[in-house]
């Protein structure tokens, strides 16, 4: 068994660009000439774009009006008119006409009186027998001169761009029909694996959906390539080792997902052998290191192949360091630097020393700070970067950084959406999920992160959020929240706003086999509970109620095992990992399960004045009092929207 | 005739606004099904995406080894190891399996040793008859439980996200196979007017290449709609109206360039009339104020119309002013903000008292200082829209912006690309072009201002640039440039590297029919001459030896008439507008005209010692050494390269 020895991200890209150089294959592939009109958007040129005519291609009138020599009109003025006479000391041209070459200005048409053969003015503008005027032009005045815009021989555009809307115009302009633009790159994406089934096939236990074929020819398209997308190949080396052979003749680089580990089905370093040379197997880089970096040779052609690691993220990051580059080089196209920020981490982050770690973080601007939170790091959560605003790279060497400390971001959304960003930090409810859809379509985006009630406050303390939503009983009044806040976010003057009032009670699977009714069944013997995280506000109630029943949580098997969303608890119940757990009743019906409602309780967004009026925020008042929105929250089942925008309470 | 009454933005865009509004037009349009993975890239959400399944949708394994249930190997430790035997005890899962039910932890494969029937070390690791542990394992270690990723039901995608390869990845893995997205709007692209010309047909003067068509369908395109470009239609009210009708039955938006001022033979205005209702004629924008913004209406269907101006520069504006919200509007598309930077105005800027004036601007970062340096403003400049960095916006009520003054610009290109541009002010010389050509395909963009030899020694003085081009002859001692530094650029440490040697002489028409030798002849009488303006080192060439002539300037017809390159001094003897004029052998050899040869002259670049040693403009020095460069230079006519790169002199 071949084991990964994982090498310096430099040194993979070093090895892979000298095997492709030695191949011929560094540098642009192939070009074409494409008509300029058709499709030609977003392709690379060639070949520079030289002017062939100048544009305009002979002087040109600026205005509807009267061509002149500028000389005959001096004097003009409102007491001493020049009156000439039409054809012969002026024309008529329209905006664009050719100036007459015994002209040298235009005067507009709105600055002349038209005169008839008796000397009378007349509205025939276009043909007059003659015109006054009461000002002078001087020479070229409303004359756009040729070559005013391109002068032919000149550089248009250079080889390299990226041709965009008014690159092509301007092409045309200057005399082109058809542009010398790259080849777009032929790339094979290849699924592999036994566990995989095609995207809408009926799915078993322990199949896998094959998203990353959709993801890397999405990338290879985004990049300028050709993506074939080709049917799922099971583990086999023989099979395998057919289909690489077939597609490594039609193109000019083949991706092969996954089987790029070193595992027992893990073919594709084995199959590249046999087909050409493995240059690299395991890069030091984190999500992402065990890719394979390789050549096939079949005697008279090479083609490179990239063995991409088989977890999404991996995937997503393989492509972005080592298919992106390769792409931009065959088409002759300048890879942009991305467009980085810098922010302030909000948690530690450690890192495998001798790593190069890409770290997924939300950006959010909270009044004067800016604050990169990182997101889950599993190299199988697409989710997150489907939600990162940027990366974080760790660089090899680093082990980490410290919460609170500066940090680059590389941008994967525009900046200015960054602007739009409302964080929301603290307990998870699913109206949130709601709410971030309804502001999505309002100019704003919705992030949250789940770290329980007293987290959030916690977060508004530390100006980490500009909201946070909590629903924390306080066992002495029975009120929610208020009287939290001195002890959670001190200092923080804050506006508390009624969300929704729902049930919690107990998530069971379906029939409620176990026959729960209420607390008191979680102590019975051999009942596996599942908990959520401390500071929650749903263990503040657990913990609440499990005291008024005089029952210890140590006695309850599975009170450690913490869950930080209602809907992760609901999945545990469901995946049958536990017996129930405490929860709203949506989270059970979400997954099929059943509940058994035991207490309704209030849910609160609390918004520090200093944002309270902001136009950031503006749009979540708007949103509080949408009728629409409202009806789709009571559609949640145990959901009561009567308190819902209500304002609860100034603080502070 | 109908005059144009332009009215400010905000009120266009209300009007249009209120009758899409009222024709039901104002949302997305409609939306359709599409397979996920095929074309869905770009296209936008009009559904939330819901999570369907948990992903991953059981609890898997996240390494190959051995599934184990963690509490039986609570003490396994170096010196006291626990074996475990298979089945009952452990199982080989890969990387991805389902965890069996019985199982809730993994060991990797690297941790364990591997046993056969007899107790003894074997190789076989995924079929041992047992394995020995030196290290206990926690409850679900490398385990990824089921909806670590994705739990069905929340929210994975918000309506109206543009589809990335990630987010496609995440929808195919959550159990989508089919997306809801808008439909791509379908907008008509009409060019008009009798003067236009398709695309590679042949022109006679006074013809106009259609290149509009191509930039708005182009944008259309960009902004996710489906463009038909259509055939040209001549000026004729009957034909207009009659193409105008049909398209408004099989489209969603017709765009009608041009026609759309109040000249003669502009029907815009009065087709639109004809068919439905004119909205707005004459917006309070430049360039682009003649826009028509109506709404066709059949009886049936009620359909937006935009009258697009004709000058290219205007078309292109009024796309992104008003098609790029409305095509965004009927795709639930969120417009992201411009991403803006401050720079400072080089130079002073006058703008109409009560229109919305978009300046465009090349960017550069000089130092401490990043500068905006305004374009040529005219509406039939679109090269000046393709290099154009951003655009500056003044706003109605605003005359003009000060030479220094701070201005925000809403960027056209990536803000990273700004880093790498290289600013070049002075005289204007057309290895400058090969040699931004040659920069391109290096990592550079070499932006040129042509301000004369001497405006770009006050430039960089000004700290306005990284380098200047120069050819200033010095009198007295018959040497370049050197003597010019104290004078324009005092203080300024700068290094002079010779670029070329070039001949300077007389463009004139083919043959030379006047039959010109020398700078004697400029003083016939009846010849026109065109000059350069003052301050370029051609003009100081001049006036030098016409002072060694006793040639008095004014004596020479034309001499007041100035250019600012040499390529607008062959365009002005090409179009008969002088018959000769001072310039390089290349600018009339591009132009097909002739040329008599009177001086040799040498053209250095001027760098301050600040930049000398800069990254970026280490390109350039290994331009100056590349031998494909120089015999491209050498190819131009009248070029010597002998002393390309060469250090003349270091100075301060």
């Amino acid at each position: 068994m071949v084991y990964l020895k994982d090498i310096p991200l430099e040194e993979a890209q070093a090895r892979f660009e000298a095997a492709l150089a030695a191949a011929g294959l560094w540098g642009v592939l192939e070009q074409e000439e494409i008509p300029l009109d058709e499709n030609a958007r977003g392709r690379i040129l060639a070949e520079p774009v030289w002017a062939r005519l100048s544009s305009p291609n002979y002087h040109a009138s600026a205005m509807d009006g009267l061509a002149v020599v500028a000389g005959s009109t001096d004097g003009a003025a409102p007491q001493t008119p020049v009156t000439l006479t039409l054809p012969d000391q002026a024309r008529y041209v329209d905006t664009g006409d050719p100036l007459p070459p015994e002209f040298d200005a235009v005067i507009p048409i709105e600055d002349i009186e038209a005169l008839d053969e008796n000397g009378g003015l007349t509205g025939a503008l276009r043909t007059p027998a003659a015109i006054r005027l009461r000002a002078g032009v001087t020479p070229w005045q409303h004359v756009r001169p040729m070559g005013e815009d391109m002068v032919a021989t000149e550089l248009v555009l250079p080889a390299g761009q990226q041709l965009r809307a008014v690159d092509l115009a301007a092409a045309a302009a200057c005399g082109h029909t058809r542009l010398a633009v790259a080849r777009r790159p032929r790339v094979a994406v290849l699924p592999t694996g036994s566990e995989l089934v095609a995207i809408g096939a009926p799915l078993e236990l322990g199949d896998i959906i094959d998203s990353n074929s959709v993801l890397l020819a999405a990338q290879v398209e985004e990049w300028g390539g050709q993506a074939t997308r080709c049917a799922i190949v099971r583990d086999d080396f023989a099979a395998l080792q057919a289909v690489v052979r077939e597609l490594a003749a039609a193109h000019d680089l083949v991706l092969i997902n996954a089987g790029s580990s070193a595992g027992a089905e893990d073919f594709t370093a084995r199959v590249i052998e046999s087909l050409g040379e493995v240059l690299v197997h395991g890069v030091a880089v984190r999500p992402g290191h065990p890719v394979i970096l390789g050549m096939l040779d079949n005697g008279e052609r090479r083609v490179p192949v990239v063995g991409v690691p088989g977890y999404p993220v991996s995937a997503a990051l393989t492509g972005e360091i080592f298919v992106r580059p390769l792409l931009a080089r065959w088409q002759g196209q300048a890879l942009d630097e991305p467009d980085t920020i810098e922010a302030t981490l909000t948690r530690k982050l450690t890192s495998p020393m001798g790593d190069e770690d890409y770290v997924r973080v939300v950006v959010g601007q909270v009044g004067a700070r800016r604050w990169a939170a990182p997101l889950g790091r599993g190299a199988g959560v697409i989710s997150s970067l489907v939600r990162a605003d940027g990366l974080v790279v760790l660089g090899r060497g680093v082990q980490g950084a410290a919460a609170g400390e500066p940090v680059t971001v590389r941008l994967l959304r525009p900046r200015a959406t960054l602007e739009q960003t409302i964080l929301v930090v603290g307990s998870h409810d699913l109206t949130l999920d709601l709410l971030a859809q309804w502001l999505s379509r309002h100019g704003r985006r919705l992030v949250s992160a789940n770290v329980g009630s007293q987290g959030g406050l916690v977060a508004l303390q530390r100006g980490e959020a500009h909201l946070a939503g909590s629903h924390l009983l306080d066992p002495e009044t029975g009120e929610y929240n208020l009287s939290y806040l001195p002890r959670y976010a001190p200092g923080v003057p804050v506006r508390v706003v009624g969300l929704v009032r729902r049930q919690q009670g107990l998530i069971v699977p379906p029939g409620n086999p176990q026959g729960l009714a209420g607390l008191a069944d979680l102590a019975r013997a051999g009942l596996r509970f599942v908990n959520r995280q401390r500071g929650a506000g749903t263990r503040v109630l657990l913990d609440y109620e499990l005291g008024k029943l005089n029952i210890d949580g140590r006695a309850i098997a599975g009170y450690e095992r913490e869950e930080y969303t209602h809907l992760s608890v609901a999945a545990a119940v469901a995946a049958g990992r536990a017996d129930c757990g405490l929860g709203v009743a949506a989270a059970a019906q979400a997954l099929g399960l059943d509940f058994v409602p035991l207490f309704s309780e209030r849910y609160d967004i609390i918004v520090p004045m200093e944002f309270a009026e902001s136009e950031l925020l503006a749009p979540l008042w708007g949103a509080l009092q949408d009728p629409e929105l409202r009806v789709e929250i009571q559609r949640l089942p145990g959901y009561d929207v009567s308190e819902m925008g209500r304002l609860i309470a100034e603080v502070g």
